[in-house]
């Protein structure tokens, strides 16, 4: 099948290579000319600009927007439909706020447009072991697309089958499903990501309590110096928190169980604040995905103002000086 | 080898049927002398007292206590170690608490006896897949009874090594691994189930978020109906969030999506709590695994006492009458 | 002074009174003309409408604007505005969202009309004693209409006046203040509700603690029956905790220990998803705050979907079977 | 009445001046001599060791001992007992873990001797303010004791009565309680505490909010500026937060908005932590308390390992970089 693909970065370009494999043609843009000349190199089909790519492509045509969302990605769809017909159709690869995607659904099917939102995991590891894919949009055109999906998703693999899914005829099982209607796909996404700060935090201060459990704070009788690294790595077959997380943190603590290369300044993506205001919308708890959220907050400042109006009202009542 | 088992409950008689299979030799007593007779049906040698038990092994003697934590493994430890000789090994394969074990270890120390505290996880699914091993504990005993644990762990199985790992000569590839000193393997294991408080929260919140999509108090147009078990199965594959819990969660989902047969009424088993208690005695910040413990708690109440005092205070400067 | 009042609720009427006996004269209209008539008995100037209101008013005429926040609001400022002309000033007494305020300020701008929103603090104790007043808005305005606000707020009363204060003329110490531009008002006084939140959790938690002291679940001689009414009347003289809200716990365990008449189904307003959602938005850490609104979210829930999906996981690694 | 007082910082030595001033008459020690002097100077009658100090009370004897909780206390208490004779008292006024007063308690009767746990807040301010007292043990004793007790507490005030507690003759109006059996008053203290922790949390969360409103993150239509002494000094007055936390809140933004004195770093004392752990013990949620905790734990420390686990996943599955 052909496919057009904009904007080549990491993501976008193991897309491309993924398709390529699996025998589909794509036409590549990137506002970096060298980059497209790159994947142009590889095999795909280089595009000087949006008006060329979509040029190139036969009717109807498919366009894959992978770029950073917000604004960047809000300016190139507008562009990119400037020059698709009726019966055309954009996907949204990127992570992009579910609510966008119902707008843009709506604007563009004015025009005779179809629009895709596909929430796409697999990070870099995705050319290898293939994209996690979760769509939303016009389930005609889902199914169109079928061939793109299935080649970009993981596919079965040695993964075993889950009980009690006789009867369920789905592609959930090749690693690709269609979610529902327009923002569904990035809804889903966004949870996926909001479970992933979840879990990366129960991790984290998991780590951070055996590794303390040898802090000089606590009696030298109750004190307890453990390998971090052998722990992950000891959890990794028959226990209960064996995932990929755990492997990849494995691997991490076993090239340096002190992480000295990190300095813990931890960066958030909008995925999991956007889970936390979708809970207060449906006024669902959600205790865990927002504490993982807040210690990122909290990761990236010496100290908050807060810290400081506590250490204000203890001077205050009870003549408390800070300590260090 | 020879090994004692006492205690033949669903983790006792599958430990007992795993050690068997590979060839070890198993005494078994349990208090109720059907399920002794019924493990001795298997092949183990049934044994009618804690001294018959401990009368047919050979010095130097191992016996594996496997037993619900707290007063019952406390007295029968005691108890056993009363039949035993200096020389002889105890090993408390339950959840006990990790500072009982130091404890406990000083205790029969005096007596020249070893203790052993293992964490062992794999709960139902032990018997086929393995149970990951956390001990603590002497270490020329460990070395000793490497064959038992061999056994009883996972082995490598098909999951691929961890990069970095060249040169660490370890045995937590097997799923088994010496953790240090007398209550490290359960300290170990406390926190490996600390993180599983807290991984199984970050997927309850998420799926919670994601069935509530459909919620009647959204507006209409950005309401999602979305199938939860279709979603969890396809993160089991190239996604982040891929994990056994996931795989559990998909299988009860593609069961029943609304979990019917559950009323949500959810036990903690005290790992969780101790958890909680090292955290804090380290003076190091715990948000995600406490929560996931406040949440069981709260899940079996009908109302907190704090709840009350909630709307007490709103009607008192506010005026504000309950609702429903 | 005169001014226009529409809405004439418990707020609404308390400050009609509270205005009125301060010698300003008010023009009031609500929806019920019952409710009208009632406050012109009690010596306001009833209106049979907004335009018979808004023509009742000399100009430049000012309407204060008391009715829940959204929609209702909404469309009566839309219709007021339509009644008045250029240099005249409709103030938002109600919980409006902030980014709201800004929005119609500019609106309403475009037409020569001025727009404050007044956060309003103060519940049914206002009558008696006075409103906490935060303002947003033009700054000429405001101080135009300075008398109405200081007949509304408190005054000094016996407050001790702050240390550290000198040289800063301010009505804050009169118990009203102006801001900063449209929607400072209404910010600030979110953030007094979100803060008011978190109090009443830490007090709900706090006297949960005390009245579970004598919990079954405790050994014998940990037990403590504690009566929760002294302890609340204790903590009102001479401790860290002295706050209104502390009185009012107190009288309301003085008048029944257990709160019997409460459910403990605790609504949210509104103004603490607000004050989380801005955190979110500034990457400012707000745990408490948060905590306490899930509280709310959770207290009104029999059980949520996220416990039976624990439940669920349990029963699959475990085998555990939910108790109760 | 006579009475020791054992420990004479800043705490104890404002106990002995407001008994003193009250007609009552202390016999002082310290361990600084220097100390004791000065007390003495001042109208206590100096002792220069623990006996000398038990020596110049008349029978039955009471001793307060005012030192930091742990082994301090510990060592004072069994030193003091040794000179104190059946129908002797020694009172803990510090932090002590209610379960050691337990334990204390019992191990004292045994020798004839009265233990009363005192929990006692009001910090620099009790000279002045009072101190509210919560106090554990004999009952008979704590009426006995009633002139010192009242002396040191801050009494009715004005502070204005609590509706429905017609009938209840209880000293809680003057500011100090027999809360219980020993542990009682220290428990109840405790509880206090934790709640403090709270509420100073949601303020600081609160201000820091307020503060962040003007953070160059948002975009430039939705930025604020907002004084923040001015908003603590409004809400001082008629609002719902209006608390002694606040008072002292807005004193220190008065001094200077920008707490630049503080950095940050915030101390716990022990009563937070025990709270929680009694929370968990009890099986009773507490995530308000707990928090407030935790952001304290977090503000000690420039990033937690934690922070690291995070990054190094992050890295590890999407090859992101630390940014900063």
């Amino acid at each position: 099948m052909q496919i057009g693909v904009v904007g080549l970065g990491r993501m976008g370009a193991n897309i491309v290579r993924r398709l390529t494999r699996a025998g589909h043609s794509c036409v590549v843009f990137d506002a970096d000319a060298a980059t497209t000349a790159k994947l142009a190199a590889e095999g795909a089909e280089g595009a000087s600009s949006l008006a060329d790519l979509c040029g190139k492509l036969a009717a109807p045509r498919t366009v894959w927007v992978m770029l950073p969302a917000g604004q960047v990605t809000e300016t190139a769809i507008a562009a990119i439909a400037g020059h698709l017909a009726a019966g055309d159709t954009v996907i949204d690869g990127g992570n992009t706020f579910w609510k966008d995607d119902i707008r843009r659904s709506k604007a563009l099917a004015e025009r005779g447009l179809t629009y895709l939102d596909v929430g796409t995991s697999g990070g870099v590891w995705g050319l290898e072991r293939g994209y996690c894919l979760m769509i939303g949009g016009d389930k005609a055109t889902v199914e169109r697309l079928d061939p793109i999906f299935r080649a970009l998703a993981p596919g079965r693999g040695d993964i075993p089958e889950t009980r009690h899914r006789e009867g369920r005829a789905s592609t959930a099982e090749e690693g690709y499903l269609h979610c529902g209607p327009s923002g569904a796909g990035h809804y889903v996404k966004m949870i996926h990501n909001g479970i992933e700060y979840g879990m990366m935090q129960a991790f984290a201060e998991g780590f951070d309590i055996l590794r303390n459990a040898a802090s000089p704070r606590l009696s030298e009788e109750e004190r307890l110096t453990l390998d971090v690294a052998e722990v992950a790595e000891v959890w990794r077959r028959g226990s209960v928190v064996t995932s990929w997380l755990l492997d990849l943190t494995a691997e991490a603590l076993a090239k340096d169980p002190a992480l000295a290369e990190f300095s813990g300044h931890v960066s958030d993506s909008g995925e999991g604040r956007w889970t936390v205001e979708a809970a207060i919308e449906q006024a669902t708890p959600a205790e865990v995905l927002t504490s993982a959220l807040y210690t990122r907050f909290r990761s990236r400042q010496d100290h908050t103002f807060a810290e400081k109006v506590l250490s204000a009202m203890r001077k205050g009542f009870g003549g408390h000086q800070e300590s260090k």
